[in-house]
């Protein structure tokens, strides 16, 4: 053989080991996930909504996927993200309006007594969440969420918050769109302020982010620009019902797929995904890892917290309709994407 | 040179004139478009959004455009289509609630007398639309809009109401996308309504479609199914200011095109849209070809009309502001797709 043909084969094998040898390391989807039921029932429902011929298959435009934020993509206990936001917000808003300085809750929050902000109620923290995140334009609110994002710790894994996403459920996230499937957020949190970082931390795009939202108010500012204010006020209650029941007044869709983990609000949703035709998927994290994440929930005999608790009752109603539950402790083999 | 030579060459040029030859054809994305102020305005707003390298540059995630329906996508003279449907559902609708009969406006509607229903009021006509557009889940209203939407026709035209739509429009759908645009319609007829079309006739998917919209309930059917029922109310008000305020609530990004064409519901959206960073396309179509079409609105002298009305206030903004105007009687060589 002429040496540039030698040569050329070799190219060509070289190639074919790059090519192969990558597609052979992609073969497993999910790395991060243990050999099981929940792996298992994920790769199924995947292959048999995207191969085509399949009777399950489903068109590309149908193909969405729903997950809840707070305990399903990214740690919740013990308090979410968006309420510490808010409550480190409670000084600023008193300086702006210092009436507020001897009211209840605003009193109790600026006292600093850690105990007896713990014991507040959800109308407490619910009038917090009003009162500090209205008022301002959307640019300015998305501005205060960045900049808060940039420098707030949480104090157990001493991280950004947005370092604190499942990396198993990354990588069904990416998984799924790798398969044709958009992704959307349905979260019982403010839409406004998952949006900031929804692209960058889960690769979602704003406008697949639906959550409990406040209404905004049309006007000019000083240089008559027109402008758009939050409203201390609820347009869509996304709890309970209220997260499926806006998912269809969004998009007009019943996914596919929808991951969740609280009886309080992602047991409709994963219902009501799962009584759909064909194959449907709704799956639900169950924490019950203390060592590596927390755990906590009455269906395992496990304490009830005030956040994103598993019933007995949602966890039952798993079992009998054919949800996928995942155990934290028995299918993940990492939690987080700074796992060693 | 060799024979296979010159047949490899004549395979060459055959593709060349394949590729180049097309492309020629296609220099023209707007056919139905008289050369112009208007068609000159959208061709550069395309260009210097999506040429890499100008200073304009929008990344494609970035790349929305919303529009308005009736009487910018479609007619809207005299009556909105969605009102006729609601109209023609009364009578179903007092079979199902004889109490009904004898109470206005539903004993007008009944009488057939057409003078008496074009004098409803906007409140009476409110009141009908929410009456007839709820109780029923979400799979069942869109089963009967479809069925109504088969064989309802224009009386002036003699078609199906979807087939209404300007082809000038579709081309401008078209070429937005073919340039990256997503794009979305801001409506203020109901978003279920709309949505069962959309996609056929605009090419536009129900999770891009805003509307007014009624909230859904959920619930059980008799066999335990959870069901989504449409609820009397309205959740979102997507008339005026709300068109934009809503269009953030639901993608949070302000699109850099909207068109629009109403004084009471497209004014502060195409004003929001302009007043962004960058190059950014508002564009108002002014309904003045009597002839082949309808003109109204006082802006041109024409007679005010119940609606879709362009006031002289609103076309003041729109020079002002450098919005682009659309004459219907001038800027567009056909309306219909269906016109010769």
């Amino acid at each position: 053989m002429k040496r540039t043909m030698i040569n050329r084969m070799k190219g060509a094998a070289f190639l074919f080991l790059l090519v192969f040898g990558q597609a052979y390391a992609q073969t497993d989807p999910l790395p991060s996930w243990n050999d099981g039921a929940a792996k298992k029932a994920i790769v199924e429902f995947v292959k048999t909504t995207t191969t085509k011929g399949s009777p399950n298959f489903v068109p590309p435009a149908e193909r969405i996927a729903a997950f809840d934020q707070d305990g399903t993509l990214w740690v919740e206990h013990p308090v979410y993200s968006q309420i510490i936001y808010c409550l480190d917000r409670v000084g600023a808003l008193v300086k702006e309006k210092p009436e507020l300085k001897d009211r209840e809750p605003f009193k109790t929050v600026l006292s600093g007594d850690r105990e007896a902000i713990a014991k507040l109620s959800m109308k407490d923290l619910f009038e917090i969440v009003l009162a500090t995140q209205s008022g301002m334009t959307v640019e300015q609110f998305s501005a205060d969420v960045k900049k808060w994002l940039a420098t707030a710790k949480d104090p157990r894994w001493k991280r950004p918050y947005t370092e604190l996403t499942y990396r198993p459920m990354q990588e069904v996230l990416k998984y799924l769109r790798a398969n044709g499937y958009r992704t959307y957020i349905a979260t019982g949190g403010s839409t406004g302020f998952v949006r900031v970082y929804s692209e960058q931390v889960y690769g979602i795009p704003p406008e697949q982010v639906a959550g409990t939202t406040q209404p905004f108010k049309y006007g000019y500012d000083k240089d008559r620009r027109p402008i758009l204010t939050r409203e201390p006020k609820i347009a869509l209650d996304n709890l309970d019902a209220g997260k499926i029941e806006n998912f269809w007044l969004l998009y007009g869709r019943r996914p596919y797929a929808a991951f969740g983990n609280s009886s309080s609000d992602d047991q409709q949703m994963l219902e009501y995904v799962k009584a759909g035709s064909g194959a449907r998927l709704s799956v639900l994290v169950m924490h019950d890892d203390a060592t590596r994440e927390y755990a906590y929930g009455p269906a395992q005999g496990l304490p009830d917290t005030k956040v994103g608790t598993l019933s007995q009752a949602m966890y039952d109603m798993a079992k009998k309709q054919g949800w996928t539950i995942i155990s934290m402790k028995n299918d993940w083999k990492s939690i987080f994407s700074f796992d060693k």
